[in-house]
């Protein structure tokens, strides 16, 4: 899911992201409280119709941002109070309230609002915001109303592997459409992501769809999918293509650097996206070098493409039995990095 | 002619570009060469393949900026001395040297290298400026040797019917294949402008194309069709779009208003952009107000589609016979405003 935090994937236009092959996107619940407001979101008739997006969409429940972007005044088993970044208003954020605000932006997917422990964090307290999650959640299916919209509960624990055991039966056993593992890509070494997707994932129950947070560079996705999960979104794509950078070949690299300023090659000859089929290398170190915003657009067209071939690619191979082979463990330099 | 003056109509993709109705674009002689230099855009192919427009691309001479932009050392017969506002370096730009820089560009279209003097300046100034621009003409004749791109000369004159006259007699004596009015849209009065076109345009040879530069509003382009010019350039459409506004029946609206914030129609239920078919003026004031990249491309695609309906429309009402009578002198609150 590419990632449309206020109504809009940045630089990117709905035609321009249905090309990019994205199916379903995912807008952030708390921006879009502060900006527009969930009752203008509603008056338009709901978010698809608000941000032109026909295709799915899932509303994160505003927690993360709040406990990751500071300002917060109180927590409590109750909710979080906290300040508006723009205007120093005074904001009270409880399981009710997110399912209210999250009800009336009308995504495809609410997501239970939980507590996600940063890292590091001590066995205590990783355990006290587990026991809030899932009560939060119990409240969340309690006033979630709207039989349009599924609610999808969050697994957490943190690096604790009984933690994270203990969240995934309490969350499982709800008989929840979907079903989310959160606190992973929060700053933890790559191996304990690694560890928690293989621990967690064949805990999830297999008919509903499995989401893992925040998550979305290839290598990671390989891992998760290989543990069975459907879902993953990450900023990554738009951001380093609005910082100038390109997903090549399992590498990042910096359009600006003078290396591209005489290549009239295709950023990526085998991708399909605008920036490489109609481009080449010199144009978009031209374009940022002269920080156009043709050039962060077009970067993140690219990278999003990249993405969204890899799981594509991925989703072709379990139909076609060949996952295993081509994809689990992935690696950028295996032959396989070379044929999807 | 929308402005593509660093070969990338601000925030467009050619694309999208293609579809406001664009047809010629116009590409910056002194921004291109001074990044990314004309050697690369030379070496990619030429400013089509560079910025990947297969459509018409004009050249202008680089004069304009030269003067306009200031930082300039010394005018002389021999050309102009000034400092690259990037790096300091002491740039030399003369007549052999504009038509040097626009060949390697390779639009279809290079323009004179002439002196366009500022308003107000006396009329000793603007003759001398004008006796350089010819005599500078026939240098730009005498180094340009691509027969596949065309040379367009400009007249100067300020705002003196005589030396507009003589100016306009010299340029048209030699045979171009079109011709240019320059020194207008500078800050003169709109009246002063209405005259200079009203009595220089009679006097351009028929059969080329008549080219009014750095002019683009609606009322302007009726006034100055209705005296045989074809051609038109404007950052405005771009240049508003980028700072939220937007040009609605004749009017400017600046999307951050307040009063858009609960407005779920369309920007203009009349026009085919993809503002104004699939988002609705409360979906732009949001973006506006997030400062999202997206606003600013939407808003420009309106703009551009509205002034390209409007010179659409023109040349529609020309072949059929009710120009003078829809469009000349044209009134936005005239009834053929609103059927156009």
């Amino acid at each position: 899911m590419p990632v449309g935090t206020l109504a809009t994937v940045k630089g990117v236009s709905p035609a321009q992201l249905a090309d990019t092959g994205a199916q379903m996107v995912l807008a952030n619940t708390y921006h879009l409280h502060l900006q527009p407001g969930e009752g203008i979101v509603a008056e338009a008739g709901g978010l698809h119709r608000f941000m032109g997006w026909s295709g799915p969409l899932l509303t994160d429940s505003g927690g993360f941002q709040v406990f990751s972007l500071g300002a917060i005044n109180r927590i409590s088993d109750h909710g979080v109070v906290f300040r508006s970044p723009r205007d120093g208003r005074r904001i009270e954020l409880t399981p009710e309230r997110s399912m209210e605000i999250q009800m009336a932006l009308g995504a495809d997917v609410a997501m239970a609002f939980d507590q996600c422990p940063p890292y590091p964090a001590t066995e205590a307290d990783v355990a006290a915001a587990s026991r809030r999650t899932h009560a939060w959640l119990e409240r969340c299916l309690a006033s979630h109303n709207r039989p349009d919209q599924a609610l999808f509960g969050i697994v957490q624990g943190g690096c604790f592997p009984a933690l994270r055991r203990e969240s995934a039966r309490v969350v499982a056993s709800l008989g929840l459409p979907g079903i989310a593992v959160g606190g992973v890509s929060v700053g933890e070494p790559v191996e304990e992501m690694h560890r928690i997707v293989r621990e967690v994932g064949p805990l999830l129950p297999e008919p509903i769809p499995h989401y893992l947070m925040g998550v979305g560079s290839l290598r990671e996705m390989a891992v998760a999918v290989a543990e069975g999960f459907d879902l993953f979104d990450c900023v990554l794509p738009t951001r380093l293509g609005r910082h100038g950078s390109a997903l090549v070949g399992g590498e990042r690299w910096n359009l600006k650097n003078a290396r591209f300023r005489h290549d009239h090659t295709p950023l990526d000859p085998s991708c399909p996206c605008p920036a490489c089929r109609q481009h080449s290398r010199a144009y978009l170190h031209h374009l940022v070098r002269s920080e156009e915003m043709l050039g962060r657009t077009l970067l993140s067209l690219h990278n999003l493409t990249t993405l969204l071939r890899f799981t594509t690619a991925m989703a072709r191979a379990i139909r076609e039995g060949c996952f295993a082979e081509d994809f689990a463990p992935w690696d950028p330099a295996s032959p396989a990095a070379h044929t999807w």
